[in-house]
């Protein structure tokens, strides 16, 4: 059936639904089923406010759920547009971004924006097993998918493990080099994975808006004697990006 | 060491970070080390550019950074307070909120909103396998830790499963009851899990600010024979919520 053949469809009284509800899910049944594409702009309100039958403060309040799930973002006197499918990650095994995205098909990419040897922060020192007057090496980068900045990535290393690393090509995976060449057998990660928003740090380095979604990521990796390795605070733009993982009954 | 013998130092000229990093800094850690306690006021705007002797804008920008963190929370007129720790759930065992919660020490406590017979919106008939004319049973349930509401579970179960559980009490873990009363011997859940925005139903039912940080889990329960049990969709609060999982290498 061609698009065209299919218009939105007036709402039916019947539903005992609100009825911002119903148009946000006619909307997101349309972006989930591909009929809109993404990139591609949905009705203006007026249009909507027209095929629904509802006023702007409806269709306002069911664009703003849609903006809440991340279906959808918005350009200043623009019009809303249908977002991208977010990249997924399983969480379930420790990799790197490059180790888990490349075999999806996704060009991944890195640059490194500091490296530098730092006194540490008590979350940090806290996480390393280390004092807060101890120097660690701090390393900040930023990682893209097909060309789109999708993380910060902010990694503490003790510094016996980190200032070797300094030499070395830091736009690759991490954990390969240690485990290859610095011989550091790696074990397992704790991860801990909350919801929060954008700053100023995101704003500038993933060209994201302040107060947008942020899935943040405090990952502590074990080596094999139970020695901490790293402690890293990555930082996903919420609307491009979902973690995945089965969870056993 | 008493709190009033460590007041906070004025910034060293020294750093190479921006000011309201350095400012954000110093405060998350007297957050973090307990100098200031959950539901504790911070020094006010005023009091915070006289301290660091910066502008009222680096002041804001380090306080908007550490309110993204859900470090801080606002109350209009009143200032900005401490949080509290985030209540924290392993996603590695597939478990309702009350037996991951309860042997934690939280009192854990459910509200069942609505439970209905409907036609699935899209992404639900999908992922229970069956078709959108088909009917599925909708629980809508707000889950309290320590008496706060803390999340919204919209779960979607097949007809078969669902119709007997709506002559039950709805406000137990529905895992057990399947398992133990049921005979469904559950097998695993498929999670993914990204941050949003708090819409006009979590502001409504969990007294979360529209545009707030929102953990959203999708969550796929199924049965030995992989037969799909439950489609659930959790929205927690960004600012009391964290999952915590361990990823092997």
């Amino acid at each position: 059936m061609s698009r065209e053949q299919t218009p939105l469809e007036p709402l039916s009284v019947a539903s005992s639904q609100p009825l911002y509800l119903q148009i946000k899910s006619a909307l997101a049944q349309r972006i989930q089923d591909g009929h809109y594409q993404p990139h591609e702009r949905l009705p203006s309100e007026s249009e909507l406010m027209k095929v629904f039958g509802v006023s702007r403060i409806t269709v306002r309040q069911a664009l703003r759920d849609l903006h809440g799930e991340g279906l959808v973002f918005s350009v200043q006197g623009k019009g809303t547009f249908v977002s991208k499918p977010k990249a997924m990650q399983n969480v379930q095994r420790l990799q790197g971004f490059g180790e888990a995205m490349v075999p999806q098909g996704y060009e991944a990419s890195t640059r490194v924006i500091s490296v530098q040897e730092v006194r540490p922060p008590q979350e940090v020192a806290e996480a390393l097993g280390c004092k807060q007057s101890d120097l660690v090496i701090e390393l900040k980068r930023i990682r893209y998918l097909n060309r789109e900045p999708i993380s910060i990535d902010h990694s503490f290393y003790p510094a016996d493990i980190g200032r070797p690393l300094m030499g070395r090509d830091l736009t690759q995976d991490i954990f390969p080099l240690l485990e290859n060449e610095f011989d550091i057998a790696l074990s397992f990660a704790d991860l801990r994975i909350e919801a929060s928003l954008a700053g100023t740090g995101e704003e500038q380095y993933l060209n994201y808006p302040v107060d947008s979604p942020i899935l943040k990521i405090r990952r502590l990796v074990l080596a094999q004697a139970g020695r901490p390795v790293a402690f890293e605070i990555l930082s996903y733009r919420g609307d491009a990006f979902q973690y995945h993982l089965r969870a056993e009954r």
